[in-house]
């Protein structure tokens, strides 16, 4: 038995309806769908499709911007804790470097850069990391909102989901906020100089923090205090305070912290253990294999000079 | 005993620094420090602080680009699930619609309405939600990037956070992606239209998605059939067919598939017992005390109309 | 006779031609042309066209990047004249207005309005002239730098072009200079502050010009004795300052002075005289023959209040 | 004797006031003044004046966005005739090339590159000139819009000007107008190859129209039968066309039609006539004085090989 559908009332919005007249002189109902105008002549005997372009509210499509990056230049996207000094205190991170925290960040960056295409290299200190893709990428017709996102919600998503592989019993409270931003850079030289720029500033700041931290911890100075006595004094002051009041060589401080992270992709050979049957052998035999492949390495090394960019020349090679 | 500091060899890169002339024309040794140049007199015998605006690196920042919003628009972002087709399938989604992950996505998004400033309207549906910003907002002075990266980092933290609560059991496999776009619109009218270009699509795809997976899932067809069968198919054609061959009144079908979710502001009384002290009794007594909060509240309403906007006027209201 | 052409050693240059391997694994010489490459065998025995998209130069077009402007805003591009303090000086302008000068841009203003597409209204005053382009105006995509540069290009080729007709015997000693930017306004009301803020901006200007020059020309004072004297002082003091030293009422002067110079499109009637043969008569006879054309009109009031708009709604008109 | 201004009805628009509340408490008219509110009591006995950062009109210059060029590239500006094809046939231009025309686009050329600042080449052909400066610029702090429109106006204003001086009894007979785009080139590579794209378009537009005005006026075809003619034509056959048909070997024509125009700035010695009266000398005597000035100069060569580049290097040299 067929039974005819009851009326729909609400299916489509009652809005995107018309009258139209059609080429014979009849009047027709049309009603917006999915892909065209369904016009019903209004006697009932025939109805067509129109094919309908664009729906009447489509239109706002032409609202976004083309944001496409220049060509031939190299795309970094630095991202930022949102709030990471509240966030800190709130998870009980160890001052002035939490190794699980640095380690998490690393790990939701190594992420990105497996997720995503054409990074070439990463460089991560505090809470804070920046992505270089390349610069002859195409990911996404180079748009830049497409990098941006894409970046800081993976390295956002993975930041919860590795969580407790780093933090262990300590409870995420509530989840974390990032942000990002895009700059192109269109010489090689401007990129290093970028990078270079990151991690004088990761210096500056754990040397900073490293007194500071000594001086609350071990002189039980207020934050306050410790603030003033710091005001105005130089590298080589914070060096001798270190050395003289708390037997500390700075430069004998985790690589990690006073270099903060690299990120960059090597060949590894990774050997495994498979079990084959050989040729001119009767039995399966369990032999090693080698294979290589490419995987990101974190490094805790100088960027800033030249050693870093001879020793990995295929980072800034245009046709790597 | 006062000890001097070994000499930092790798506390400040060595390629800031730079020989200099004094004005007493002595050769000083210059070193940059985080706020300025250090200069030591090679004779050792005085040494000062020159400030430095900028690092030599720091002429980098330059390159970052503007993106101010045009101001007196409505500012939209518009998040979507990355490869989220394949992401159902790997957490075996219920099709067409799973409760748990639309009310997941609904989760996020009042978390992101409320950590983040000024959003008037939040409109969502499948794996996308878009966020309306006021048109007088200042937050972050109007910067594009940090709308964009602040909801969709928001949103992607918190999905891997609160995902445990829908999912119960069903383990979250890999940490999701997610992308973001933002669009601006001058005027209440774009905005609206915007707003039903979104919900209009929810339409057109909650229509098909019905029918494609009663045909699969009752009639056996295979996704292919499916597709074939309901090629060139109208709405109405559609509501037919669920009609005669699966007794389903379209029109029935849960408000949430058929609008999708708008999260809007309202101003709700919540009743509380407190334990209080009233002047003249002796006692302290339990009272009910009413508290005015605006919070975020879901409705699966049609928003094409002009009911809607006609009930909640203040969404549009340039003062609110 | 048919005579070869001699060999084309630098027709089209040498670096844009390849060796290429055809199908039937022959060498031949590949030759970029206009639309293609041009293949010829190296045994000299067929030739053809491949299409050719793109040259191996054309790639750079790609970096031009898309200026579109919103849509639904309105498009205001301002231009200023370049140095003209001193060009006005070479060119013995009149101060503290110039008749000529004044007529002079507004003439190259209503050239403008003339030759390009969706002019609303133009506002000058000075050295500068405003142009309205309409919300709905698609015209050349409404790309930002075509509305720029035409606007520009269209004044100062005006500018030299109708120089003699308002400076008569007075050379034009050099190609003056202009500079333009671009503004959108999305609400009536952005656009109506824009144009009062420079109206406003023409009266505070002009006060001061007036009472600065009867200071410098009636009364002896040096410019700096004249600015000095100037200092500080509030529109009511200039304005006293003109009406009990100079006997002007400051409210007297040429509203052109004081308002500006508003350019909008006007019906106007035009009468001509017509020889024609009427029906029934034997002769031909001169008829007066009206017609309505829209015209640009100078007006000299003011746009700060609700009156203008009110008198002329077209203007803001969505649909004009 | 003192008089009183008379009220200034109409000095300030009215809309631009307000009553405020002094601190003692009384009623005071405020009036909006070019540099703050000038406010008087009520009971006439005081005012003063409030320093106003900005009129309530002046928000409107937010709107404008900020189009700093990205640093380090390469910024060309090309600019184009509008409706040249319409102009030329007005101003009876000869074809296929008319000297008089190009020469004057290669003055106004040059007064572009002297008046405005930082253009290290400039390259024309037909109706076209492209405009390049200097990666390390900070004229006008890299805004697109100025570089633009100070090139276009420039350009505009001369070919006006300098019309007589080429054109002769040639009557200009309307203001031309011409547009201007602006491109971001990061390496040298890329500029180098947009510049031989626009020498290779040249080459394939010259030749061309060439053959085609060949056909025209000495083979009398209509220009619709030559256009016939050469469809699908590759430059071997144009080149044999001239060659059999009109005895034109293409390689002979003037280098300026077939390369277009390269302007550079060069080092030219200058011999002047100078009276001096040297020492030891009684009378004044007539020297000859060399000096070296930059000028521009035209050049008609390739700069699509490698010659062109090795003779300038300065041109791209990043210090120059």
């Amino acid at each position: 038995m067929h039974r005819r559908a009851p009326p729909s009332d609400g299916g489509y919005p009652a809005s995107v309806s018309a009258l139209v007249m059609l080429g014979c002189g009849r009047a027709a109902a049309a009603r917006a769908v999915g892909s065209g105008w369904w016009v019903r002549c209004l006697r009932g005997r025939c109805r067509l499709l129109l094919p309908m372009a664009k729906s009447k509210f489509e239109y706002v499509r032409d609202f976004e911007a083309d944001d496409t990056c220049l060509p031939n230049c190299w795309i970094v996207v630095r991202l930022d804790g949102r709030n990471f000094h509240r966030f800190s205190e709130q998870h009980e991170f160890k001052k002035p470097n939490d190794d699980r925290a640095l380690h998490l960040m690393t790990k939701c960056a190594q992420t990105v850069m497996e997720e995503l295409e054409d990074i070439a290299i990463a460089y991560g200190q505090s809470d804070e990391y920046s992505f270089v893709f390349k610069k002859k990428s195409r990911w996404f017709k180079r748009r830049a909102s497409k990098f941006m996102t894409h970046v800081v919600s993976q390295f956002a998503s993975s930041y919860v989901f590795y969580w407790k592989d780093y933090f262990k019993d300590q409870q995420l409270l509530y989840p974390p906020g990032f942000d990002a931003r895009i700059v192109l850079y269109p010489s090689n030289q401007n990129l290093k100089d970028y990078l270079s720029w990151r991690q004088a500033d990761c210096h500056i700041n754990n040397l900073y923090n490293t007194v500071f931290w000594m001086l609350v911890q071990r002189s039980g100075l207020t934050p306050v205090q410790a603030q003033d006595r710091l005001q105005g004094t130089l590298a080589g002051d914070k060096n001798e305070i270190l050395f003289s009041e708390f037997n500390i060589n700075y430069n004998n401080e985790p690589l990690m912290y006073r270099k903060g992270t690299v990120l960059v992709w090597q060949k590894v050979n990774e050997v495994m253990t498979k079990k084959m049957k050989l040729p001119k052998e009767a039995e399966e035999k369990e032999v090693e294999v080698t294979r290589t492949r490419t995987k990101v390495v974190a490094l805790h090394c100088d960027i800033i000079g030249d050693q870093f960019w001879e020793e990995y020349p295929e980072i800034l090679d245009e046709d790597s």
